[in-house]
């Protein structure tokens, strides 16, 4: 293990998120939230002196870096950002809990957006805008923007952490540069995340709610501004985060495709198809049965697709309490949350594509259960998709269902009902927010024991990683010589 | 494909499923409950007026018969062999609704024990026997019967039936003739039954008590003769009940190796070995969760002990209503809901085989992404497991997730509650029996609609045939030409 390189790069990391502290301490000033303010100078104090030291103590790195050390350092990485961003929290007592403050940012860098703040309103300006930064920081990922941004340098080191860090069965290259890449991404991200700020301010809220609302909507993280979360916002507002939530659940390579011209090719993309298709069939069969809850039928859409949206792009904002919904509503929405958003973008959960790939290389199987001797290779947009992915994808399938039932048996010593503990465990481990009753929408999950919320925090990481980075951490075969 | 030969096979089913019922029949003359041995010889007579039919119809069917025909065959015989087995309960007006009738026989014949019948000390003398000998039909497999005592010919399509009957991941020939290890099992399995029942006969159970019980239990069935399950029954009875429900949940290959002395394959057999921890380590667990619950320690690893047997061999009795149990418990019993018993045994579930499997998969994906370079093979019991079967599984692990947020979704159109609705498909697609809540073992499956019901029924087929071979029945390329 290149352990100087690592911690050089940790090093580098916590001066990153130092910097972005910045304009948290800023508003808090500005509000004149003193105690949050002092917090922030704190926590970035802190950040910059363990990188300081991280830094001398890991000079003149080796630059030879191996597939093993790019997973280990990005699921390090991951960890390092929330036991340092959750400081403000701690130092401020706006949480006063350890245990609780690093749930809330795991919760945030993860997208994950489940919180044990019941009272958000009454948090200061800077914590709030802090939580929803993570939001949108963890949505591309630290390591993309460190990529993109301060040019980390080795070519075959950035590829590694790329690779590790964005979701999905197989991670392409936008350009023949990595770090190209990494750069486009972010400024797509940008950009989108402006005009949905512009039309959240059309729709007349305030500077600081939107720009708060627009960071949370685009790393589809779910941390809201309001106790109620989007209930009591005008439908127009509940509208635009709907489209917002869906845009940001596209894989952004068909932005960039969008951007190049090549409309053919977004239009034919199979995973783009099939999200849409899993989008308008659980709108409508969510219409027709909600339908009888709501006085107009605009209402019922509007509420099914905010909830299809939220729950889709594993968000988890809510604009009405879907756990009062049927039972059918439930289990569509438990469906979905688990389907997910597609590989690429900011969202959570399984990936479209890899749905895709499971239901492809399941027919298959079929297939060839009926005719053994026929040769079948599995094709995806066209091009023939190597063995190795589907592999992968399979043993992520069977982890996922292994981590899955592993941590719903052990929150359940909480002694909560089966509902709850496992729609808790599914809302974290697919990053996606609240669950169904005792930690639903209008719920948080402040009851859960500090055993529980370790438990949930390490699916969070596992979900957002996509399962291996963390993994490998508990693998004995990595830190061995 | 082969219609000729397929017609011939499925009348023979008939013939020999009309054979079956005669003991029924002896024993509800015997009984004095004549409407029932009246509908148990009209139904005989339609088993055989069909099957005289078929096997005129196919006369000089071509030998020459295939992969996909074995997996057709097989699915379609055991639908065929349960419209047939429901008819002595529909046409006795003991369950009066066809739909009802047909869930009961396929819950049987799958090993399931799910029942719609509230009253089930109600029902007649041969009625109660005619659904405990489906369990123990079921639990071994009728094609196996006949492949061992009728002697269907040809090599390669008795190798076909058996593959796709039996459970687990990879099919194993005891001795080189197909035939002779099909007697065999039946053999031990034969024998192990009667050791049951003689063992219950010493706990003061009536002979048919004694018979129908163990019938139930070999099969890991389920079907029960009292209302109440093992509630009322002693101590002594509960026990020898968890004994044996333990030793069917066993590859039935390991007595074979006992009985020809190779004491140490046995003693070595790695499925054997996780299947004995994942027992003892969830009696433990269990025992420390519910001890405050009653009045010793000896009730307490014995209700345990029981409702573990129960549920690890999917045979679905209860010595005790465990929806009552805290949610640690009843999560843990969900688990090993899930993973179920070992391959090759009358059990249903994932098999325990499979999980092994997956976790060697899933450690040697994680080696791979440490060491690229690496070849590395997955062993089982030292020899190594052709990659084929590994693909299999991880597709097959694909299916039933597939299936099962599928059945769920559908299921949920009735409007109980989540856990209702995901227990009764996890009990059913696992062949368990009793799930929680609505589905709770002092509740039965008879409020959920005609729709559910044929859903829960297709489950309960893909589950005791373990998918493909009911998944193949519903693909375009098997019926075309």
């Amino acid at each position: 293990m290149n352990y100087k390189m690592m911690g050089r790069f940790i090093g580098l990391i916590l001066m990153v998120e130092a910097v972005f502290m910045i304009p948290a301490g800023i508003i808090s000033l500005c509000y004149g939230e003193y105690n949050a303010m002092w917090s922030f100078w704190a926590a970035m104090a802190t950040c910059l002196l363990v990188a300081a030291v991280l830094l001398l103590l890991c000079k003149g790195a080796p630059s030879a870096f191996y597939a093993k050390e790019g997973l280990v350092c990005v699921g390090l990485s991951w960890i390092v950002l929330s036991l340092f961003g959750c400081l403000p929290f701690f130092f401020s007592r706006e949480i006063p809990n350890f245990i609780d403050a690093f749930f809330e940012i795991v919760s945030g860098f993860t997208t994950t957006g489940s919180s044990v703040v019941a009272n958000v309103e009454g948090l200061s300006h800077g914590v709030i805008y802090w939580r929803s930064f993570s939001n949108w920081l963890g949505g591309m990922g630290v390591l993309v923007f460190l990529l993109a941004f301060t040019g980390a340098k080795g070519s075959g080191f950035t590829m590694h952490l790329l690779r590790a860090e964005s979701p999905g069965p197989n991670v392409g290259k936008l350009v023949p540069k990595m770090r190209t890449t990494a750069t486009i991404l972010y400024v797509i991200y940008f950009v989108m995340t402006v005009i949905n700020f512009l039309f959240l301010l059309a729709g007349r809220m305030s500077v600081f709610e939107a720009v708060c609302t627009a960071m949370s909507t685009a790393g589809t993280g779910g941390f809201g501004i309001k106790n109620d979360s989007f209930t009591s916002f005008s439908p127009y507002i509940q509208t635009v985060t709907t489209v917002f939530m869906l845009l940001f659940a596209v894989n952004f390579s068909c932005y960039y495709l969008l951007l190049m011209g090549q409309f053919k090719a977004v239009f034919k993309d199979e995973e783009l198809r099939l999200f849409v298709i899993i989008i308008f069939g659980s709108i409508g069969l969510l219409v027709l049965n909600i339908r009888p809850l709501y006085g107009t039928l605009e209402e019922a859409i509007r509420h099914a697709a905010f909830q299809v949206a939220t729950l889709v792009s594993s968000t988890g904002f809510a604009s009405t309490d879907f756990d009062l919904w049927p039972a059918f509503s439930k289990a569509i929405l438990m469906c979905i949350m688990v389907v997910g958003a597609c590989a690429g973008s900011t969202g959570g959960g399984l990936k479209v594509a890899r749905l895709l790939l499971i239901c492809k290389s399941l027919r298959r199987n079929i297939r060839k259960t009926l005719n053994p001797q026929k040769v079948q290779v599995i094709r995806n947009n066209e091009a023939v998709v190597n063995e190795q992915i589907l592999e992968n994808t399979n043993s992520y399938l069977a982890a996922y269902a292994l981590i899955l039932f592993i941590s719903f048996v052990l929150v359940s010593i909480d002694g909560f009902n089966v509902e709850t503990n496992f729609s808790a465990v599914l809302s974290c481990f697919n990053n996606m927010g609240p669950g169904f009753a005792a930690v639903g929408p209008t719920c948080n999950f402040s009851g859960y024991s500090s055993f529980s919320k370790i438990i949930l925090i390490l699916d969070m990481f596992l979900g957002r990683l996509e399962i291996f980075p963390i993994l490998v951490l508990f693998s004995r075969s990595t830190w061995k010589r």
